[in-house]
C-alpha cells in the first residue's frame, strides 16, 4: 500500500531509522490527522497480536483476563489524592453527549486503578475471595504535550496490559511484585530482549504506589525506554476505595494491592533491538512470516519450479511454520529487499540448479547463505532457526554490554552516558541524586539492580563520598 | 465473588431472567457507577473470547485485522452528511486535555468509518492495491438516553467487531455483502443461533449506505434483536473522503466500499437463544468449561476418589477438553446448582459406587443422566457433546419456527406481533409501511428474507391489497 521510495537510513541515525522503519516496514501508519494517535498497519497488528499472544500465555496461567470501562466518572477519578495529581494534567475529558453537556464528566482512563478498584470494593467480602488476579488489555489515554514519538509516546496507547491483584496482607502483595518481575523478565526473554529491573527512586514511583520495581532496556542510540513496571500499592487505594476483607477471626481488614502493566513500547523495543540497516529482524515466534520462499524462476522450468515451491510450502506449513510464497512478478533482488524489511528470519530459494541438486538455498535474516539438502528440509529449517534466535540473543546481550558501564568519577559521567547507561555509586540522599541528574543531564533509573552486568558491591557515593552507597543507575531517558 | 441470593426467576419472565442470569452466572457485573457501562466478569470474558475467537477465524481466511484510534476530529467526522446525520445526537466528544480546552474537539467513535476512510485515501493508489479487506475488534461509543441493557443497548460498546472493504466496481462490493453474510451465517450456525436475513428497508438503513442487510434473531419474548448488518456503500464515501484508485487505463476511478459489523449482542443472543430456568446453556466450543467433575467423596475412600478424578481430569484435557475438577467443600447439590448456572455442558460424577462399577455418572446440561463405560471414557464423552449440541440446535431452531408465522389478515397482526415475527405481504409503499407499523405496533424488519420457514411466494398487501406484493417481516425490536 506504500510507495517504495529512498532507502531506509542507517540504523546508527535511529532516530531517522526508526521513523522510518514503521512504514517501510508497514508497521505504524502516522499520517492519522491527530497528532499522537496512529494506525496499525496488518503487518504490524499481525507482529502486536503474536507479542500479546505472549503476554496472555504468561498471565493466563494464574489470573484472569476481564473488560472494564474506558469512561470514569470524575468523582471516582479525583478519590486518591496522590493518584490524581501525577495525571490531572494528561487526563481527556468527555463533557458532550451529542449537544447536550453532560452532568458528570467522564476521563478516558490514563490507567484503569479508580474504574477497577469500586468494582473491587463490591467483590471482596472475606479472606477467601483472596487473591483476585486479573488483567485487561485495551487502549488508555495521555494529553501528552511533549513531542508525541509511535509506540513510545502516545495519547492513544492502543495496547495497554494492566494486571491488577488484590491480597490480605503486604507481604503477600510483595510476594505478588516479585511474581510480575519474574513474569516480565520471561516476557522479554521470549523476545530476546535484554532488560534492566531496578527500584526507581522514591520520586519516581507510580502516584499512590508505596513502591515502583521498573523494567527498562537499552534502545539503540544509548537512551533508555522503560518497557514495564510493577507497583506495590500497599493499602492506599484500598482504604480510598474501601476494598475490606473479613479475616479468618471475623475482623475487617483492608487489602493490599499491586497493580503492573506492559504497552506497546515492548514493540518499540523488540523493533529497535533487533532491527539493522535493512529493515526488521523479528523473533521466529512473532514474525507474521517466519520463512519466505523465492522461485527463482527460468522460463523453461517454470512449471517445475513453481510446482517445488508449493510442495515446500505446504511442507513447512505441516511442520507449524508461517510460511509465504513470493510469486509476484518482481526481480529476486526486489523480493530479497521486501522481506528482508520486514524481518523474516529465512529466505529460501528454489532455483533450477537446485532442483537438479536436490537442496534449496537457505538465507537468514541476520546473515549467511547455506545449500540444505532438501530431503531434511524440516530438520534444517528447525536447526536454522535456532541459530537465529542464538544470533538475535547475541547481539542484543553485546549491544546492553556495551551500553551500560560503571563510572568511579563524577567528571566521567555526563559522557559515559551520553553512550548509555551509566552505574554509580549514590548514598540515597535526594541532594545527591539532584546533583548527578543535573552533571549528568539524565535520570535516576533505580536501585537494587538485577543484573549480573555489573558488580553490585557497595562504594564510595560519587557526589558526597559518603561509604558504603548502593549501584543505581541513571540514563537519559525516551 | 457474589453472594448466591434468592433464585434465578423463570426465562418466561424474560427481563427478569436476563437480568439476573448476568451476575447470577459471573457475566457482566452491571454496578459500575455509569449508566450504559458495564464490567466483564472473568467467566464471561472466557466466553467473549471464544466468542470472538470464532470470529476472527472466520475472518482471517481472507481479511487482515488492524487497529485504528478511536478518537476522531470533528472536520473528519462532520465529512459525510448523512452519516453525521444519523450520529449527531448520540456522540461523545471529548473537549479538554488535562484543563486545556481542545483546539479541535474529538469524537469517541460510533463506528469507524470516518477514521479509517481518510486513511483508505492514502492507501489505495491503483487497481492492484484493490480489494482492501480490514477488520478490527474495538469499543465503540453511542450516548444512549434509551433505556440502557447489558449486551444490547450500551454506551461503550466494548466488543464490535468491524469490517471494511474497498473495491474497484459496484458489482465487487455486492459480491463482498453476500460473502459477509454468507460468513455471518456461519458465525452464527457456529454459536447454534438461527438468524432471520433481510433487507432493511430504505429508511432504516445505515447513513451513507446503498442498502443494509440484517441478520436478527427471535429473543424469548418474542421481540427481536439485531445481532448483525451488512452495509454496501456504493461510491458516497469515497467520494467524500477521495478514494480512487487508477484503473488499467490509466483513469481515475472511485471506489467502492462495503462494511459489516457484529458486536457483544452475539453473546446476548447465545445466552437467551440457548439458557433456561436453572442458567445459561453454552454450545461447547464456547463454553469456558465443558466438563465439570464432580468427586462425590465417602471420608473412607476419599483419596481413592480423588486420584480417580484427577487421573479422569487429564484424560479429558489431553483429548482437547477444558476440565474443572470442584473440589470445594460443598454439597455436591450446591455444585450442581453452581455448574448449572454457568451452562457447563456435561457433569461428570465419581462415586465409590462408580468406581466399583468401572463407571462414571454423566449428566448432560439439556436433561438426561446415563452411566458412562470407564474404559470408553473420551467416545463417549465426544458422543455425549455431539449430543448436547444436537438438542441446542433443535430448541433454538423449534423456538424461532415457533415464533415466526405468516399472517393475511389486518386484524391479526397486533396480536401475532405480540409473540414473535409477522410475515406479511407488502407493496413497498412506505405508507403502506406505516400504516403497518402503527397497527402492529412493531417496525418493518426487511423484505427478500433468506429463509425456508416461511413461503416467500408473492401476494395481496396486507393494507392496501396490491396484487405481486413480497413478503416482508415485522417485529418489536429490541
Amino acid at each position: 500500500m506504500e510507495e517504495q521510495e529512498g532507502t531506509l537510513p542507517q540504523k546508527a541515525d535511529f532516530s531517522g531509522w526508526y521513523n522510518d522503519i514503521l512504514w517501510r516496514a508497514e508497521i505504524m501508519d502516522v499520517r492519522y490527522p491527530v497528532k499522537g494517535l496512529y494506525v496499525w498497519f496488518p503487518f504490524g497488528f499481525g507482529i502486536r497480536k503474536r507479542v500479546y499472544g505472549i503476554l496472555r500465555e504468561l498471565l493466563d496461567r494464574d489470573h484472569e483476563e476481564t473488560l472494564f470501562p474506558l469512561l470514569i466518572p470524575e468523582p471516582e477519578f479525583m478519590k486518591e489524592a496522590e493518584h490524581i495529581k501525577g495525571f490531572e494534567n494528561e487526563v481527556y475529558w468527555v463533557t458532550h453527549g451529542g449537544t447536550t453537556p453532560l452532568d458528570i464528566k467522564l476521563a478516558l482512563r490514563p490507567t484503569s486503578e479508580t474504574a477497577i478498584y469500586p468494582m473491587y470494593a463490591l467483590w471482596v467480602r472475606s479472606h477467601a475471595d483472596l487473591p483476585i488476579k486479573v488483567y485487561q488489555i485495551v487502549n488508555t489515554f495521555r494529553y501528552e504535550t511533549k513531542h508525541t514519538r509511535p509506540l513510545i509516546r502516545l495519547r492513544e496507547i492502543t495496547s495497554f496490559k494492566e494486571a491488577h491483584t488484590v491480597h490480605a496482607t503486604w507481604e503477600d502483595a510483595e510476594r505478588q511484585v516479585e511474581d510480575a518481575i519474574a513474569r516480565y523478565r520471561e516476557f522479554y526473554d521470549r523476545l530476546n530482549i535484554p532488560v534492566l529491573i531496578s527500584k526507581r527512586p522514591d520520586w519516581d514511583k507510580f502516584p499512590g504506589a508505596d513502591y515502583t520495581i521498573a523494567v527498562d532496556t537499552i534502545m539503540p542510540d544509548g537512551r533508555t525506554l522503560q518497557i514495564g513496571t510493577v507497583h506495590h500499592l500497599g493499602d492506599h487505594f484500598s482504604k480510598t476505595f474501601s476494598i475490606q476483607y473479613e479475616d479468618t477471626k471475623g475482623q475487617q481488614q483492608y487489602c493490599h494491592q499491586t497493580c503492573y502493566g506492559i504497552s506497546e513500547r515492548s514493540i518499540a523495543a523488540l523493533i529497535s533491538m533487533h532491527g539493522d540497516d535493512r529493515g526488521l529482524m523479528l523473533p521466529p515466534e512473532v514474525a507474521p512470516v517466519q520463512i519466505v520462499i523465492i522461485p527463482v524462476i527460468m522460463k523453461k522450468r517454470e512449471e517445475e519450479i513453481m510446482q517445488a515451491a508449493e510442495l515446500l510450502e505446504k511442507e513447512l506449513q505441516n511442520a507449524g511454520y508461517r510460511v509465504k510464497i513470493d510469486t509476484r512478478d518482481l526481480r529476486p533482488g526486489a523480493k530479497y529487499y521486501y522481506w528482508e524489511m520486514r524481518g523474516v528470519p529465512l529466505r529460501l530459494e528454489i532455483g533450477p540448479r537446485d532442483l537438479d541438486n536436490g537442496v534449496v538455498m537457505g538465507v537468514l535474516r541476520s546473515g549467511g547463505k547455506e545449500s540444505l539438502p532438501r530431503a531434511d528440509i524440516i530438520a534444517e529449517v528447525n536447526r536454522k532457526m535456532t541459530e537465529f534466535t542464538a544470533a538475535l540473543q547475541e547481539r542484543a546481550k553485546t549491544h546492553i554490554k556495551d551500553h551500560l558501564v560503571m563510572v568511579k568519577e563524577e567528571s566521567l559521567v555526563n559522557e559515559m552516558v551520553s553512550k548509555g547507561v551509566v552505574a554509580v555509586h549514590w548514598c540515597g540522599n535526594r541532594e545527591c541524586a539532584d546533583r548527578l541528574e543535573e552533571i549528568a543531564d539524565a535520570s535516576v533509573l533505580g536501585t537494587e539492580v538485577r543484573t549480573d552486568l555489573i558488580d553490585q558491591t557497595p562504594g564510595t557515593c560519587i557526589i558526597c563520598k559518603k561509604p558504603e552507597s548502593v549501584v543505581t543507575l541513571i540514563g537519559r531517558s525516551y
